[in-house]
């Protein structure tokens, strides 16, 4: 059976030509014709073409340049928004008939234009994809172009309702794993570089597992991804982790911890909707399965934005800082301070209890400051210890410090630890990290 | 890999098992434990156990009768409708400001709850298939209770969107086909009713095709399903083909033409939700790839609403039948008439004209009366040719008179007709049959 | 990737268009033609056409009817046979020098030009099926042409090589199987005849399983396969275990028995190659694997040759039977005894004990004279119970008095089960069992 | 359904738990624990532990090092080769009575037992690949050993048999491979060696195509492969054919020649057993079909022989050459001559000719000398046409000069090809090669 976008793409072949008597006369590849395009695929009454009409948009909006998209999103975010007259005139009487008739007319007026388009949109081969494309593209425009903001609302409503976790795939990816999906994962590691494939090899190497999302409608992307190493005890250090792997080695029998050391999103244009959370808990559930031993299942986690804030304290009148500890931290001013300061013991407890602070108590309305934090403690996740030097890589030293997290994921604690997180704020911390923070 | 729905039944389970120390102290499998866990499903915070949640739904739902199923609908008509006075107060806010941030705090008050109750449902385990099991007990229910058509409505949008065409997966249905998907042919066969797997046989012979779509969240369940024959020349009878499959015998080099002979929906719960058009073209595509000798492309279709038409104009005073009409009709009402006034040519003329004009002249409003007709003249087909005796089972002479037509499709007159029929309601008929008609 | 028949039968087909004008002014389908290609193809030097002719004489040996087919016999067991002159000479040689050269020599010699033709034959499309059902042709020539048994000769050593265990493919058979092969095994059932497909579900349900050994040169043609019904205890009636399968119900958790039913060979043409004692033990490692709840493997077989060496007994002055004995037994004469002599107590205890002598005493040289007990005895089985009216079929009346028993599989007692059953001829039986002898 | 490999490992483990208890006392992994295995897998009566003996058998020889090695061969070679004093007893026998009976006593007499002893290896887990290890064992024995040369005769008709072609699957190579057998064809290209991943992305580039034959024993092993560039005309130079690959041009249309420019055998171990010859076949057929606007097929290959033949000319009384030939080939001494001396005319044309002379003329008894030539014209193919200076890597010049030849393959002119160049030794050549040598 040949794949579902060869065939759109032949059925959209020949419905072009029939358009191309229509259009033929029109010039192509310029904006207005991508206009009249969209004006037809949202106003044709039929469906009988609406593949054809859609592919030919897809192809189109490919070709635009940036001031072109540019245009076209200013196309959408006036021509296709909410009519708001309409709006009102509907709302109007459906307040004098709150019935059924008078609702869904309300409904139907609500909806922008540009969502039936994107609906319809969606429907041509490469549809999602160039939808994606698109969100893409409103991101960089977006910052000058505030009002673009309502035209992502609505892609990512649509979005979300698309990439609905029932219809997400989840796969293992290993070294018996197709080469053109493999190459996307050196691509795409966000969190520790991937250095080629020798690189690529190890982090599938027999003590390592790896998984993936994948979604019907996009054919060999994965939209997430996750590597598991499988270790004696909880890792402390990504480095040794990456180093340690051995592709000949067959899986330890004495492996008792999975360790989750990096997760990474593959289609920026779907940022923010959620995949992680879904991935790690399937994750966890798959490996109880085939390897019955395992005890721990933990992250190996930067604290991304310490430095920043740990900096901004440094600067101001911090509550959290003696001037001692101030002067204690000048040891990070120091280049390759890891190798010297790395030593100093007043530094380290002194970073350890500013890191276990940072990561239960500051934060953005109720939420934790840290990005990964808020991640996993929203997840139900619990901080399981912080270790000392964990990532001694220069983006590691710039963002953390150094230090890395385990965040321990159990099960049969998740729901506990979740609402006591969304309900009263509160973070789970095993007794060491309590301890640093007294 | 395992199949997703064991992923998230494991999942759930073990969400479960959180979740049973919350509900051990209620009743199970009441209306009311149904109401609670709907009510925690909608409210939950985070998405920490919303698949647990969901999974008990599901169950819970699978388990009621048909009494509580309806308290259920009654409590989804009310308590998780839209909230007018909500809706009606965001609208006064809009309607003094026509903002983003006024717009979308309507467009989010007018979602009823269900809305978001069936979401999160669709993400357990089944839950679509639970969803669509709903829609099937709903049809039932609205009968006497028309307040549920705005649930069915709500479901409905759902639907069309999950099932998008860019979802959808066409796969070719072969003896080769596993026996548990087979299986499901005979039983969701609607127009020529299969007799058995040695009836399936013949018609998954070596000059029959049969396609399918499916959707990746339900697994090994046909959404629809056509059943072709290869033939040289157009076939006029139903009887004919279906006793002429040969199993043994090679698809014929002679073959010139693929017969469309039965198209059956498969999901009743997905009424509404339309695929067949889509089908008929890509199937199309593909049988001219794999053909290219063919030809033609026709369907054998019945007219199922003729006779009921023909017995009202009979008995009233019709401006379509004059006295010795009716008295030529009268061989209709003698039992096994086929089989004599088949004979008869006078019956046989008017009977074919009668046809043809309610075929192309008898509306309901702008569309055509036959419901068939309506399906593959929407679609862009056109009327070919008109076979006398062409279906002689029991129930193609009570509905059509034992009359089947063939409808074309050609996929270079495809938009053509579509247009004329949607903006002028013109029907395209071959030379022959407007000639009847005269 | 098209399948590898496919491929040779294009080669070959081409390779045909230049043998065309080689062979054209020859008559076709007859032995004189296929004499020919056979010769062309084993004096070939080189391998440029070899598949090209082997796949001619595929073709034409299957045009051939029965007496053209006894000559073609003819000529293999005249002009392809050994060649004594040759080996005597090149023995002569090798016994004044016995050194490699001359080993090799003789070695060539010996082998008859059959056997060449036969591994040329081998490489065409289909090459492998065609050999089969010669060797089934030969099977019923033999009986009047005894000296075509060293054809068989050559055909079975060779087969011996090309299904070597380490080239057969074990895999499961399910509801979910292609029903172009699961038509197979309703054609192929030799132990209790399959009524077709409504029974084949059921012998697929939950709680039963099926395997079956495929060859990669035979596609979707099973081997051998063999029926297992999971239960509670070691049945012990064939009629009840086939009645009680129920398709819905999920397989067991108190299902401690697997019970091996039925096991059928499907390619006569491969008489006398066994397969059946590593399919079995496979499996047996395979729901060990699957439900480790499993404690008892067994068979549930017939004893075929029990009747007719019992009523051999009856006539002769048997050491076995005395005369009341005999004057017992005559009740075995009454139609439908079973429904009245199986309340004969007395029937009973002297027809279970006659079977246990019959299995583990009656021997055909040192081996069971039963064909079954011979089977599964040599594998490593013993003998764990016999059961009475265990197959009331007509069948089972007939050939087993409608006792069957159970023969059980202990991986860890299989060898040495073996080898006392090989070295001294014992036969281990089940304490109860060995009981009824005394 | 888990793989073959794995089960009869489980097999063997389990088999090898009752073998523990009688080989406890004896020391393992020693020449002495392994000759007592081979012994007892010889003489085993019944098969009930063939495998599990046979997996004993192949882990004690992986096992060996290299001394140990050499006396298990000696072993095969003295205590498991022919009989000589059975044979004879056997053949005189034969002599005074030439019926099948003493005849096949004759048969048998004169396998070795190693034969038996290979065959049951052959049922382990891995067995064919211990097999073919030991193979490449004896290789390296051989030049010591000439008397091993015997064991090598006996694996090798093994071998011809399990390889046989009807059992080989052909299977493209492409990007969307697995990357575990990617990695192979960078390890086993034995033509133009791969630089990593980034070469071997580039030969498997849209107008690339990669072939190669498997065998089930062997998974995921590829016995052969044959890389294909799609070009516009026949190309002349290897290195412009491996940098011009685009990974991301789609397949040209107005490619109209297949280069089969890399053929490398993968497993040495299987020295001997052409698969080259039907694997180009295969491959011409395939690509015609996927692409019929392809007109030539054609090599892109070495000269390999052509230096040594060339140098040793030089320093004889050649009648070859004269001495002004000889003058100018003084110019190939001077190093990176082709840099200079490639642009001399009287060179090239010297070389030129010699080169025609040499692949047509120069035999070893009726073969061509030159093993490239050799195989490609055994196959039926012709001489198309010599490149100056097409390959200029440092292997090319110092064994062909520089020189590549295109070997033509013309399905329809193969078998008159091959007939020609098998019985008078005929070479076919196109007029321009033809005309240099005039």
């Amino acid at each position: 059976m040949k794949k579902f976008s060869q065939w759109v793409s032949s059925i959209a072949d020949s419905g072009r030509e029939f358009l191309a008597s229509k259009t033929s006369n029109k010039p192509l590849d310029t904006t207005q014709a991508l206009a009249d395009l969209c004006h037809e695929l949202c106003s044709s009454k039929g469906e009988a073409l609406g593949t054809a009409i859609a592919h030919e948009v897809v192809k189109h909006y490919r070709q635009l340049d940036d001031e072109q998209r540019l245009s076209f999103f200013t196309m959408l975010a006036t021509d296709y928004g909410p009519n708001a007259e309409r709006i009102i005139s509907c709302a109007d009487n459906y307040r004098q008939h709150t019935d059924e008739a008078h609702y869904r007319a309300l409904s139907e007026a609500i909806e922008p234009r540009r969502v039936r388009l994107f609906k319809r949109i969606n429907m041509a081969p490469n549809g999602t994809q160039t939808l994606i494309q698109m969100r893409l593209d409103l991101f960089r425009f977006i910052k000058k172009q505030p009002h673009f903001k309502a035209i992502d609302t609505d892609l990512k409503h649509l979005m979300i309702a698309w990439f609905n976790r029932g219809f997400l795939i989840l796969e293992q990816i290993s070294w018996s794993t197709q080469a053109h999906i493999l190459e996307k994962l050196i691509a795409y590691e966000a969190v520790h570089a991937m250095d080629g494939w020798d690189d690529l090899r190890r982090r599938l190497a027999n003590d390592r597992r790896c998984f993936a999302f994948f979604h019907p409608a996009l054919e060999d992307e994965p939209l997430i991804f996750v590597e598991v190493a499988l270790t004696e005890g909880i890792a402390t250090s990504v480095q040794a982790l990456l180093k340690e792997a051995d592709t000949d080695q067959p899986t330890s029998d004495k492996a008792d911890t999975a360790i989750f050391y990096s997760i990474s999103n593959c289609q920026e244009g779907l940022r923010g909707i959620s995949f992680g959370n879904f991935l790690i808990k399937q994750v966890v559930l798959e490996l109880q399965h085939e390897l019955p031993q395992l005890k721990n299942f933990a992250t190996l986690s930067p604290i991304p934005g310490f430095m920043n804030w740990l900096q901004a304290e440094r600067k101001s009148d911090s509550e959290w800082l003696t001037i001692e500890d101030k002067l204690t931290l000048t040891q990070l001013d120091i280049p390759q301070w890891q190798e010297q300061g790395g030593q100093s013991e007043s530094l380290k407890t002194l970073l350890m209890r500013l890191g276990a602070h940072y990561l239960s108590h500051e934060k953005s309305g109720s939420q934790p400051l840290d990005p990964v934090a808020r991640f996993h403690l929203g997840n139900g996740a619990s901080i399981g210890q912080l270790n000392w030097l964990g990532d001694t890589s220069e983006k590691g030293l710039k963002q953390s410090a150094g230090l890395l997290v385990n965040y321990l994921y159990r099960l049969d604690k998740v729901e506990e630890n979740h609402e006591a997180f969304v309900n009263k704020g509160e973070v789970f911390m095993a007794g060491e990290v309590k301890k640093m923070l007294a």
